[in-house]
């Protein structure tokens, strides 16, 4: 049993790298096993399809998302607060997997009918919980008035693109980035007198 | 001739869906033919590979930014001023063509060696015009101290995901979603007294 899940993880490991790689489509079930040292229709003892394979790498992403950075969204604290732990844990959860996130947000648009249906509903509810600390903030006088859908989107694009340029072991650390992002979405560029 | 160019700007087009869609390794000849009513065959009477598309589609992306957007971080004006310009420029430009903004953020990665090579020094010099306005406005005070590497990136992660939601005919038009791009990077979520 646990020798299925160890293999399982390691199908899902090769499939996000070719994934990331070179694109769903592009990867065909016998590349992974190529990649496994095994057969083609070996794989098919772990895994039911290609698609499976992409779905179970994709919920697990949407499952990070939304257990660790959308709950802040309703804890304690100021707006600012909430919104920079927010951007620190979702950058930490791309630095940490990159090859993870590059499929979550590209290849997703592969699934099936139901599936696909499943993570517009995930993603809207994801960008539910940074509008609604930026509507908070806005309400409360903390924020500038501001388009929360706007400002939302604006947010996530940051933090998303995160995986386009990223490498572990780089200048910056996932921390770093997160607080320099933090900063700057929050304070702005401009200095006080210059507005 | 004129018939020509008409046809290979089909084909770049044609072709420029398809790879956004389902990705360049997913994408065929053939398939390109078929969406054109042609025979694969005659296809090669235009184009030499399918690569050669590629490249055209990501050339004209790349020539677009660098020669619309880039120059603006030479010319007169605050700092807030360029940069609010080049923000409003590049959210047309990835607004105006989004298959071709999404090859270009995306399948360039599968160009062989030179053009791979040349597409990574284009999007340097193009980092480079945005930390260029940005160094110089931290130097003349007109901004806060920032990192102006992740600054520049910050921008450009907002704007280059427009790709990835932006939708012709939506709620926004292109100028308002640059301007409140603009707005909250220059000046961030925060109040002044709550800073």
């Amino acid at each position: 049993m646990a020798e299925q899940i160890a293999r399982r993880e390691q199908i899902r490991e090769v499939a996000g790298s070719l994934f990331s790689e070179r694109g769903y489509h592009a990867t065909t079930v016998r590349g992974i096993a190529r990649e496994l040292n095994l057969q083609g229709g070996s794989l098919y003892a772990h895994i039911a399809s290609k698609e499976d394979v992409l779905w179970e790498i994709v919920e697990r992403a949407a499952r990070e998302f939304l257990e660790r950075v959308a709950p802040i969204a309703s804890e304690r604290g100021s707006a600012s607060e909430r919104l920079t732990r927010m951007i620190a844990e979702h950058v930490r959860i791309v630095a940490g997997h990159t090859s993870d996130a590059t499929v979550f947000f590209h290849e997703w648009r592969f699934l099936g009918g139901e599936r696909r249906q499943r993570v517009i509903e995930q993603r809207d509810a994801y960008e539910a919980a940074f509008r609604k600390v930026i509507s908070e903030g806005v309400r409360s006088g903390e924020f500038r008035p501001a388009d929360p859908k706007l400002a939302a989107l604006a947010v996530l694009s940051t933090v998303n693109w995160t995986y386009q340029w990223y490498r572990p072991g780089g200048e910056l650390a996932p921390d770093e980035v997160a607080a320099g992002f933090a900063d700057l979405l929050l304070r702005g560029l401009c200095k006080e007198d210059e507005r």
